[in-house]
């Protein structure tokens, strides 16, 4: 962030009249340009009791695997979007179950938004972003390998609760020395 | 829109190469300028069964009364961003107790994220942002003097479920026409 939208003129990082933070403030027309946190949505899909991953061909992350997701469109909500993401990512279509994980990851200024779903068919393949689409059981599930730790926190929440057969919505905050800690520990 | 970020050039909004949708790209150094949905975080909170709103102090909808909530700001968790502008527009100490309604408005790329919680204390006052502020029972709410359809929506979620002391999380879509119908017909 440089320039004004509007009158291209330069941006100063400060706090505007009024205000309590800092924001791109134009210099010239005093326009402030607002950063907002992104929804990332996507969906945990399942095919008798196997998780759909994808393994990434683009960075960040790139070959290692994910739940398909991906950042919510203007115009759409959020289960459309969950949809959407299964589609493009994993050629594969879904019928989604609940809403099931919502995760803040503050210091990225993301919020993940996951839905539980089956899939119609397992019929499934590679998107344009993934290189490689596949069904895992529990035992066979790549921990070390998963792209963000969001994916390691939703699975393992949803194959503790598979035991029992009860899903509930998973909350949670991951914060950068989770994802360190996780990093260096657990995987 | 008008103008790039980082060079100055201008924007067109056509469909970027290997993409599917029109997005502002910079007719000279091609960078995309991508355009997410925002959420909306806040607080229905409450005092002995009482509901504390605001009447809005800015456009849009000046003097209509809303639950305190706004913007999600870079870098906060969807709770924190409700206690703070609880605290902002309301003057207010809320304790959360749940994540209470996921409101899809996808037609103005919104999703609102409220909470349920209880005032730490009956001691609130109207924030610069807010004209007036109150707690409202069941009877008393202004039903049509609120600012925002979400507004009413949760608000009769929140009555209903009173009555049987169970609260369950809502999940909806508002679109363009119930926004009409509801203007025309209810309220």
């Amino acid at each position: 962030m440089k320039f004004c939208t509007q009158c291209t003129g330069e941006l100063v990082f400060t706090i505007p009249p009024e205000d309590d933070r800092e924001r791109y403030v134009c210099s010239r027309c005093g326009m402030v340009h607002y950063h907002n946190p992104r929804i990332i949505t996507g969906c945990l899909a399942t095919h008798e009791g196997a998780v759909l991953l994808c393994r990434r061909a683009i960075e960040p992350r790139k070959g290692f695997w994910t739940l398909p997701c991906g950042f919510l469109e203007s115009g759409e909500t959020i289960a459309e979007g969950a949809m959407r993401e299964t589609r493009e990512e994993a050629c594969a279509r879904v019928e989604l179950q609940a809403l099931y994980g919502i995760i803040d990851v503050p210091h990225i200024s993301q919020i993940y938004m996951l839905y539980r779903g089956q899939l119609l068919d397992p019929t499934f393949a590679p998107g344009t972003e993934s290189l490689e689409t596949a069904l895992f059981a529990e035992p066979d599930i790549p921990w070390r390998e998963l792209a963000f730790p969001v994916m390691n926190l939703i699975l393992e929440h949803f194959f503790a609760e598979s035991k029992t057969g009860i899903f509930t919505l998973k909350t949670a905050k991951l914060d950068f020395s989770q994802r360190l800690r996780k990093a260096r520990t657990d995987y």
